[in-house]
């Protein structure tokens, strides 16, 4: 395994797979690597002759200098953990390298994607930032494919978006969220929980999956009484209100959140493709729900896809 | 000579020569070209095994949508006449190609090469149009190089920038600007000149001469004063306030171009690296005057690079 720093170094260090065509994955991470990052090296590998991950501490994608100055650095192992789970070249530029003096270039992706969420708890420059480097990032590797965790959902539609628009030759693919045992999502930034803050933390997984599970009871609901015909369901029969029940879920999940000590910033049901609310189980569509709240001064994140095209016999 | 109308396919017809590695460079145009465009791909066509000229009338770079309505489309003959020049391959794509439905992404350049004359003249979008439409042609293409008129100077400094910045594997080549016999840059936008009009037009060039004489006067007497030794120039030898001379030059060409029936935007002399305004001949470096006047209707641009680096003998 080889640790390159510059845009030139890994040019060359990926000349040989580029020329015999065989694939190329790119793994962007900020280090601190967990068993998250190390699914996203094995999917990677398994498709691709060539792993390089990428370690980056982007410091245009944070709104609080606290936040970036407390982000853990831990190259060394990561290094050695990225290398046993499979790659190839460790990309390790430093700022400087990516930002040169003069720098003025920003790729902003706008629309609905970046005006929500994410976009409002991290300021509005978290995506610029984040678009920008997973610009350079993928034009400095080339590869044939990029791997990303679903944990940063958003990010994942934004960074698609981003490399559809700009025709980035590159397919941005998106793997499952990795959790311990417990449930909790992993994160670079559980390591700065404490053990009560985690015990609380665990509140977000288990909302997540009961605000699921709501839905899930709705959109089956909503299957069985329209099962018979495509009449109105009869009277009686009518299993919930679909608004209501979707925003009940969501005030629901919000008090339990607080209620188990965690400060919560939002919890969202959405389109999965453009983040926009939705109020109803769509017919045979996908809901996402997402989730960011604080334990202590440790700002987390997770969602869960609900496929409502399944519904769950009653 | 091919046509080509989606990025699927000029990546097809580009494919052979991006495994050989033979060269393929890239000539963005907005069609109904003219000498100026020809020059940039006989220019390519020396360096290149493949050249590509792109014909797209960029919607987002325009601020004002008459000018897009009334700007020449004339694929047919663009064609011919690029492929007598030597173009392999025309990409001439739809809107609906390069922005399709959904499309929410803008690269930015920011700084002082986007602060002043054209973003001031032309709206502020008007580089991130052609920031975004570069970038996308460069990542369509994927070209070793790409070739620009210098007649655009502020364009190829955005441009330069962007490609720099986010690090797209592409040289950006910048051709001299090429005139009629009668001094005026050549641009799509004189055919729309009557023939008065275009005798008016010529104040633009003429006054760019003057200033730039006035400029390499200054520095050939700065060289002069200073000639002799590394002290003060002595009492009475000072040949020019620098300061004063310029200004004094430029607002001489402005009141010139107002005389000649122009209605003048800009008369600028700047730091050709960063365009901030100078207002005295650098040691041994280049300034760069910009003009932008109105004819009638038509707006139109022309620069000169005043190389101060060889002072003219007095």
């Amino acid at each position: 395994m080889r640790i390159v720093r510059t845009v030139a170094e890994l040019r060359d260090a990926t000349l040989a797979a580029r020329t015999t065509g065989t694939g190329i994955a790119l793994v962007p991470t900020m280090g601190a690597l967990h068993e998250g990052h190390l699914s996203l090296v094995r999917a990677a590998r398994a498709e691709n002759a060539l792993v390089v991950l990428s370690i980056f501490v982007n410091p245009t994608q944070f709104d609080d200098p606290s936040d970036l100055a407390a982000y853990p650095r831990t190259e060394q192992r990561d290094a050695e953990l990225a290398g046993s789970a499979g790659a190839d070249v460790i990309f390790a530029p430093s700022a400087a390298e990516m930002y040169p003096d003069g720098f003025a270039t920003t790729v902003h992706v706008g629309g609905p994607l970046t005006a929500t969420l994410e976009a409002a708890g991290r300021g509005t420059g978290h995506f610029d930032g984040v678009a920008t480097i997973v610009s350079k990032l993928l034009l400095a590797a080339l590869p044939d494919a990029a791997y990303f965790g679903m944990k940063d959902a958003q990010q994942v539609l934004v960074v698609r978006r981003m490399v559809r628009d700009l025709g980035i030759p590159c397919r941005i693919v998106a793997c499952p969220t990795e959790r311990d045992a417990d449930g909790l999502a992993l994160s670079s930034r559980n390591t700065r929980l404490t053990a009560e803050e985690r015990e609380r933390a665990l509140a977000i997984p288990r909302v997540l999956r009961r605000v699921a599970e709501a839905i899930r009871i709705g959109a089956a609901g909503k299957a069985a009484a329209a099962a018979p015909s495509g009449d109105p369901a009869p009277t009686g029969a009518e299993p919930l209100a679909d608004h209501g029940a979707f925003e009940t879920a969501r005030r629901r999940g919000l008090a339990e959140l607080s209620a188990a000590g965690l400060d919560p910033e939002y919890l969202a049901i959405v389109d999965p493709e453009d983040l926009t609310p939705v109020d109803a189980p769509p017919a045979g569509g996908a809901v996402l729900v997402l989730a960011a709240a604080r334990a202590g001064n440790t700002r987390l994140i997770d969602n869960v896809v609900v496929d409502t095209g399944t519904p769950v016999p009653r």
